[in-house]
């Protein structure tokens, strides 16, 4: 669509940002089913919200149902999954949210277009790392299971790949560490 | 996508709005280019935020070069185009932002959509009426002019049709208001 002019909005970002109190940013959490980004990005939303932070999770529930309800499993439909959600979580950095997303999202090429639509001065890509084997044993959905079984097609970590962040900007085992102490470490290592 | 389970978020849409201290909604701004749309939305917002309320504009700058680029003329695409907007409305409500969407939307049943999709209770059609031929002698971006020329195909008014609101939860006749009443009459008929 073209033939577009632009409008000076009149009231800014930075002036939504004096009304916050707070330096928005898109927290993008990145790792195979039932590695903890779920429960880690509620812990963390909760962290922030107590402080008085406006912040939102962006997860499957919230956007496979509605904005994505479109989308499948086809390549090119998970890249499209990704750049919806890289691009609403830009909408909402620019209202001044502090974005925290939980989705696998699998692919180099797709977590760096979604750090290109952000941009990269406010995106934070955090690998959320537990082995396969753990992941599996957890299995929270039950999806590991059923992906053994042939009823998911395209499963990432058994019938597609996972590709690890080969530079990400924070690298959480949640084998490792608590959920407090993965909570504490990306909340410490950033400025709201 | 299915395969899908439910989390419970650690942070309600509640919560959020405590903090806000607002009643998020979308304010639904309808009517020709050239109507004003954009003009009331912008002094509206201005209005709110200064009232300190946390307010969003969503409009062809900041949607249809990011999450809607994908989309051209096709009457599919531009279905598709106002289903994505209301989406985003509704997720940013989620937020608890208060959003007005200036976007002609000239179709009832695409209008009808996105009510459904931000439900009823937090959807306000606001109807922005002008003759045409004002909008025609305003064409604030000379889109009118190009559209009379045979330059851009399916232009709403002229090549393509405008499906007035029938029961439109409100209705601002801008060449018989100024903007300051206009803003006025939507902020004193709802509560924030």
């Amino acid at each position: 669509m073209n033939n577009l002019t632009k409008h000076e909005q009149k009231v800014s970002k930075e002036d939504r940002l004096k009304l916050l109190k707070q330096k928005p940013k898109v927290i993008w959490l990145t790792g195979l089913s039932g590695s903890g980004k779920s429960t880690l990005a509620n812990e963390l939303a909760l962290k922030l919200h107590n402080e008085g932070k406006l912040v939102y999770v962006l997860d499957g529930d919230n956007v496979r149902m509605g904005l994505n309800k479109d989308l499948r499993f086809s390549s090119k439909d998970r890249k499209e999954n990704i750049r919806r959600i890289a691009e609403v979580s830009n909408l909402m950095l620019d209202v001044g949210v502090i974005v925290i997303t939980a989705f696998i999202s699998p692919f180099i090429e797709e977590r760096k277009n979604a750090k290109q639509i952000i941009g990269e001065e406010n995106f934070v890509e955090v690998y959320i790392k537990a082995d396969l084997r753990i992941c599996e044993a957890r299995d929270p959905k039950g999806l590991y299971k059923k992906a053994r079984a042939g009823e998911i097609p395209m499963f990432v970590g058994i019938t597609s790949p996972y590709e690890e962040p080969i530079n990400p900007n924070m690298f959480i085992k949640t084998d490792e560490m608590t959920i407090q102490e993965s909570v504490d470490f990306i909340y410490y290592n950033l400025e709201f």
